[in-house]
């Protein structure tokens, strides 16, 4: 038996981790192991090298991956998923795990559509997959923007000022509001929830009258882009905002505890799914037990926010 | 109404965003809230000062308890108890939340035994408190053991060394195997496990020959100390170990998002359970949901190791 | 005898230190200590309270400044500068230290020509003061924005990608050619260079051809916007750049080993001078030797950059 | 021509940077460049292999070194000289750069002696080579110790506790010296001083009158063990002190700015020198010049410590 591992999307830090639980899990099983490259970008061109437990020592805590992603759209056609199975059928491949975000997973299902045996793993930073409460790289990603954010406030409170910091999140707002709340932000913007200047520009007055030192507004890039909403604040308010695009330095670097046990655990669970010939699932994480859920729920649903978390900040901004 | 807040036993990172919650949701819900300095000591001497919303204002991020904490032995005897319930009573506290883990939370069971008013939160590095999946500094200490390792492993790589690394954990090793798995440790002793020094030493061998740079055991506290371990396993194999005993540091620095995040909700939960006069009743996290588990309960169980890992383990060190 | 300490500019990391050094050398010589708060314009409107050697206790890891800082345009007038003289004399100030960069020592320089007793500390994230080696904040800045993009080069690999990282230096680009070495930048562009779209473009291509996995441009912000860069460089090579503004997180956090040391040896010189009566005078490093510059000397030279560095970035870069 | 590298001694972050510095310079102007693996016990048995310049891509950022360095006692033996030397004529090699401290230099020196063109590189965490300000590696150390300080001064102060923290230095107390001054030690013990455990004690009593939280020992390991040390103090000042031993995390980490800057222009400096058949120098830094000091003048004196910091600290622990 041979299986194979991909990673596809964003990376994610963890990725690293879940190809060695992947690899060695598999190998410690009796199967062999190949590592496709550059996501389905790779598995239609057949860039596909066998994986060993040695290929994967010291990648445990390094962020990125190792079979690197890349950018695919022709995938997404019914030609590109042939030239994928003619791919895997030239390998020799038995089944395939897919470690990646939303849309990878929507890359997965199409295979699995296919009756080929796919099992797919959660990691995003955006935390955004149906059917897990957390997905590999997220508390990286979290502890990214929280430590980048601390240090924002350093300059914040020196100078006294109100600041609009901008963190990922195109579509979903899970990571702002979860880093909002960790760094005591003044206010969380997120996509799900309409916002109001005019209110926004009366806490910022009120929150100095109480004597606060700074004002931070924790902005999901899908709510708007920082720069956008800091003119519109200072037309209201007359406040001049300074602004911070976290960006990219997100979803680098070591992974931490959080993520390296999610994705080992996940990995392990991806390999067990296969020895046990359960396909067409993605791994994730529900009330502390590795699970795997069914690739039709997780692309029919879209994950809630957590409501609970905006009254909590009511109480805490005070 | 007027509301205490204490810290006791080792101090915890999350500790400082658990006091912010407490306070200004109880500011919010129109409690005053008075601060214990020094744990069960103050409390007893009556070092009692009130907390206003500004005096908690940039503590989020720090280590270590703005409210001091002590040893006070002589709290755990009737003359102390007694001693503690004057002290509330002369400064008028309708209820206290007592943050802390097993051996605050005994404390704090006696109080509630007596009739006073009294919610626990769960906060210990150990993790060991019955009921709860978390608790608040667990994640900080385990990325603190994690980082350290991480660094470790260079130099055990580069000079191709056997390392033995000693984790805290006197009584359980929850810390030990979290952090065991998340760093790829080849070997993970903890107290509750029996270990075989000849079983270890064939192991170190093997993994040579396969090719490993290094082998690491992370090792709590509890089941030998670092140096006496080394020795013996120097005995048995003829291999030399290094050692190195992470000690405080593991317990210090500012939190994660992680603890953050879980100190704010459980001192949100503890100030609502008062509100609804909910007593005797400590609170943790279950299934991913803010709970408050009977006192009674915490107090008479033993938290279990999740033995599953050790099975994990076996696929990874390979 | 009484002295008084301001910062004023930007804040940067180890400003802290250098207040702590100050106050607690000035009391140990025996001097009473005033803190000025929000800088130039605090010191006109008298926001000035005493420091004792408790109020600076444990603020020497911290990032920021615990006086703030303002800007203050009016100080910068005959009116501004005798609204401080009076300020000093009315609070009966014998001498001052001003701790800030390029623009804070032009206005330290405006109060000595008025005959008043000042001693500048150099302190800026852009080591651009001239006749000091390195200035506070500088090593700090330097390793928040190595650590950023460490973390960026995870993702720039994982997807073979053209990285634009802009980090800070408006007219400057010091730090951004240490950064760049430090990084193993492909290339770095500084104000003090013109840069050749066509060269860069023809150099992205040959990298690849290398076998190179990324390709990170280090941008000081004095030289374009990353964004106009980007936009640019695509245009003529066809390739797509992603880019990263690290802005304001590059100046906050915990000062590092050589900032608090660089800050503490600044801060006893300071009152060095002051207790032998030195005045007019910037205190920096030299040859690892503590020193003290002319104002006159650091306001009328540019310091220079290292051009050895370039060269050497030629045989790095391969 | 054909240059050789190896690391030797104990590892220090930066190494892999001058590693890289070297072979891509050596590259750049021609020459043919192999890496020695395990320091002189691989020079010995002559495990050598070619480095490509993509063989040092992506070290930059990584603690320890990619060569690998063990203990080779016989190689300070003539019969050891002597098969260093086969080996290096069996291998063609025309020039050895040798990367590490005063141990490692004592061999490059033998080599020198016997003839064969050697250039060394200071890089030692204790940065107690003579001749040069710093060595590569003793920042990072350095960082690495003052941020674990941090941590457990959270927890001193917490529990208003004294700590005896033990720090690497067997002969020397630069790096505690240094460490001391940057995290706000309230006593430094080196080998260098005499230490005085009646007049600690009577500072011990003292600090805590003046309201500090705690008493904070920074104790280079060759002074006294921790254990010991506090035991002392325990059993005269009476007074409980806890302990922590830094040991190997010092040494290991990511390394920071300051030691890729200067691995980075060491490593270039030493291909400079075989360049200008400039033999038996080691490199280093002096008055920020990279300088190449004789190995007859390292080998012969002393580093002597700055015995001004120690005046400075008692100003700054009041």
């Amino acid at each position: 038996m041979r299986i194979a591992v991909l990673t596809s999307g964003g990376d994610a830090p963890g990725m690293n981790a879940a190809i060695r639980a992947v690899t060695r899990t598999a190998i410690y099983k009796g199967y062999e192991v190949m590592g496709v490259k550059k996501g389905y970008a790779g598995l239609m061109t057949g860039e596909i090298e066998q994986l060993c437990s040695r290929d994967v020592g010291s990648i445990l805590s390094l962020g990125g991956t190792i079979l690197l992603t890349a950018r695919a759209p022709d995938f997404h056609t019914e030609e590109g998923i042939q030239r994928a199975l003619d791919s895997l059928e030239k390998n020799r491949i038995d089944a395939l795990v897919i470690i990646g975000g939303n849309g990878t997973q929507r890359g997965s299902f199409a295979l699995h559509k296919k009756g080929f045996p796919v099992v797919g793993v959660a990691s995003t930073i955006d935390n955004d997959v149906y059917g897990t409460h957390s997905t590999i790289g997220f508390d990286t990603a979290l502890n990214n923007a929280v430590g980048a954010i601390d240090k924002i406030r350093d300059t914040a409170t020196s100078h006294q000022r109100v600041f609009v910091v901008e963190v990922m999140g195109r579509d979903r707002g899970i990571l702002a509001l979860n880093c909002g709340i960790s760094v005591g932000a003044d206010c969380i913007v997120i996509p799900e929830r309409p916002f109001d200047i005019n209110h926004i520009s009366e806490r910022i007055r009120k929150n100095f009258e109480l004597g606060k030192k700074h004002f931070i507004v924790v902005l999901a890039e899908g709510s708007a882009k920082a720069e956008k909403f800091a003119d519109a604040l200072g037309l209201v308010s007359g406040i001049h905002a300074s602004i911070s695009v976290l960006g990219y330095l997100q979803r680098g670097g070591n992974p931490t505890f959080q993520d390296r046990f999610l994705a080992t655990n996940f990995g392990v669970k991806a390999v067990e799914c296969i020895d046990e010939k359960k396909f067409g699932l993605v791994v994730g994480i529900q009330d502390n037990q590795i699970v795997s859920i069914p690739m039709e729920d997780v692309a029919s649903h879209v994950k809630p926010i957590d409501e609970r978390l905006f009254e909590l900040q009511k109480y805490l901004c005070i």
